[in-house]
């Protein structure tokens, strides 16, 4: 996640959604309110509309995903498209079949919008280079994952009423984290001041450049902040030069109540999830549902998917 | 599946199906009677109702399962449900999420219906606690298969016209098996009685207090039988300390023609499948379509998960 | 593959479609112009038909696929059945299940149509002896692969506008190949002349009987051809005693721009899938839209998967 110099963007055509970075501002407050809609819809005992009825929807899952891909796969039946979930961990990558030649494949059988996750960076751009439909990003590598970030400022405006003029805590393995990329982004698109907390190891050199103040402490990290938004730390990060130890890393970094006093009265957290308790976040304050909006995130999730699967289907 | 002083019920709250143990007789009777209008409607070349459109369903499937996934699949699909199945092998789970965690996150995405199988016992319950939806018991450890049971009844029912008054002989290992206690529950539940057949080390004590006579040898077991029910014997099983070899449970606990004479003379024969064949029972005999109702009890499950679907799914 | 004495065709009853061997030209005639019509389905922003509602299909797949699998998938739900995909190789076959066990139990289940593909020849046919919904044979073993052979079939007569008098060379690993046996007998079916070439020790013997030309070497084999079909040259093979080695085979058998100038000046590139780019083909020359079918061939894949299961879902 380095900012460097010949790190350019990636440009979203209209058609994909592929990083916030290359969102218009009008592109993600009409995301955002599209999603609003569907919140109520999922809340209600008939789930169902006819919007993408006679289209396809591939869920192109190069690494496996609980929540996600869920979150994607009911979104796009729930509005009535056709939807194919692939696992592509048990494919014909298996036989030596590139990601491309999997893409051309796919886009041969007239999808109308393509999902994809995968561990390399900018897998999702290349996909959309390379197919007719539309493309979403699911996640790639350590670049973006963009509907992780429209969910949490979903979420956000849900509870605080408006994103504008708040301060967000990003807090845990800044370097490696898709999510702190998209909602650096977004954030700061809309409005508020992002601070950015990790261990040095675990912290993008110039960091600064993308508007956000860094700190190696949570204590002024989580100074005055409205949102605390906690990462989860990937278990392959925990045995590596990155880290101590767990159990240091928690000493310093995890969320526990009396580091949650740093931040404003009325503070509020979030986790992408999976959360790795009492790693990056005591258990308790993981459950509090007064503080901890973890659920929300997930609710919202599928609103938003719902809202991107809408507006990319066409 | 010892009977021990503990072992209090798990109480079925009215919109979970968690276990015969906890059902009532009428409930009962109601979810057989619905699943018999559902039997012909398979049966037929339209087999689609809209009775669950707009309901999302997901099956979580902690163990793996060709014949209980697949027909709560159809089950769901043919009542017009979105139906999500989840293989938890390949999961989040990898990523350290607990049970409790992933039933809230899928919680949140608004499912109307969970259908879980788990290798503990007491799972499903534990589910039913933390979600706001149905959960319906599609095996948990040694506990419960209550749908397992609800379709070996609507299959004897279907062919004998009744329950009540008739003599049901459960043979196997008893001991490990959901299936049994389910069966031993509802049958007794249905005026039934009941006779298990196992030998010692497959047999819990003191079975006798659910309500059933025990017998070590299959022609005293046998006498004067309607149904005999062979269980599935588990490959784990036959190498431990339970057996002494697969060649002398065939000989004593293995289903023969000539083992069958020892009950009635229309005594009809059930498994749950998958047949060990040569194992606990004769190959021949499995397939004879004169006495063996094993392809009744999978057509007939998928009368009675639609049944059960369109109950908790509201 | 070898054509043996006792090699008796498998016949297809006109339930089910096992292999091209035995359908009737008239069959196979009906389903290419069935399939036209679904072409322009798929390329049309609605892709949805109410043909197959209510009913039930169940992909059966016992060999990893992406392609084949997902084209039935997509095929399937968009005629409107119910889909249910079961990838068997984490399955009840675990447990000791034998085919027919599943088969039996799927049976149960009343599905309309089974599309099975499985690693033994003759799978499929066994399989539809036991059931009681049509059978769709989606790669049997060395045997058939008679969807592909339709695709391929319905992509020439796209672009050639027909098949009678055409020239088409078949190259490869003609010995372990379904497809190749496939559409040696649709493409003399519907009237062409067929060259196959391969390397000795992949020419299957007396293939002649089968009413093809063989050829050892390309420039022999391809002159005068229109249609150039390259196989699929699995990785299994590379290895063993069959090939010395990649590179002298892609030499000697690899399309290049150089040999292809043996054929037509406007003869046109087939392949199945998926491929091995710089050991059976050029990987230029496969990506060049003048020349190379591949991408229709996955298109019209799926029209002709449709018009198969909407004749036999009955």
């Amino acid at each position: 996640m380095a900012v460097k110099k010949n790190n350019t963007a990636i440009k979203n055509s209209p058609k994909h959604l592929l990083g916030i970075q290359s969102l218009s501002i009008l592109e993600a407050k009409s995301l955002l309110n599209e999603a609003k809609k569907f919140i109520e819809l999922n809340r209600s005992s008939s789930k169902k509309l006819d919007v993408l009825r006679g289209k396809t929807q591939i869920n192109l899952f190069f690494e496996p995903s609980t929540r996600t891909q869920s979150s994607f796969d009911l979104a796009g039946k729930r509005l009535g498209a056709d939807v194919m979930s692939m696992n592509m961990e048990n494919s014909a990558l298996k036989k030596g079949e590139t990601l491309i030649d999997t893409a051309m494949t796919l886009n041969a059988m007239h999808p109308d919008l393509i999902v994809i996750r995968h561990r390399e960076s900018g897998a999702p751009n290349l996909l959309s280079q390379k197919v007719n439909c539309a493309v979403i990003n699911a996640g790639d590598g350590r670049r973006e994952h963009p509907t992780q970030a429209l969910l949490d400022a979903l979420t956000i405006i849900n509870r605080k009423g408006k994103i504008e003029g708040l301060k967000i805590a990003i807090c845990g393995d800044i370097l490696h984290s898709r999510v702190a990329r998209s909602n650096i982004y977004l954030m700061n698109m809309l409005g508020a001041e992002v601070n950015v907390i990790a261990p040095k190891t675990l912290m993008p050199k110039s960091i600064e450049r993308m508007g956000v103040k860094s700190f190696t402490n949570m204590k002024k990290g989580l100074d005055d902040c409205d949102i605390v938004m906690m990462l989860r730390l990937q278990n392959e990060r925990m045995q590596g030069s990155f880290l101590p130890s767990k159990r240091e890393y928690y000493e310093f970094y995890g969320l526990t109540p009396e580091k949650l006093k740093f931040a404003k009265k009325d503070a509020l957290i979030m986790h992408p999830g999976p959360m790795n308790r009492g790693v990056e976040i005591d258990t308790k304050l993981a459950d509090d549902i007064n503080v901890s909006l973890v659920k929300e995130q997930v609710e919202l999730g599928v609103a938003v998917r719902m809202a991107c699967l809408k507006k990319y289907c066409k």
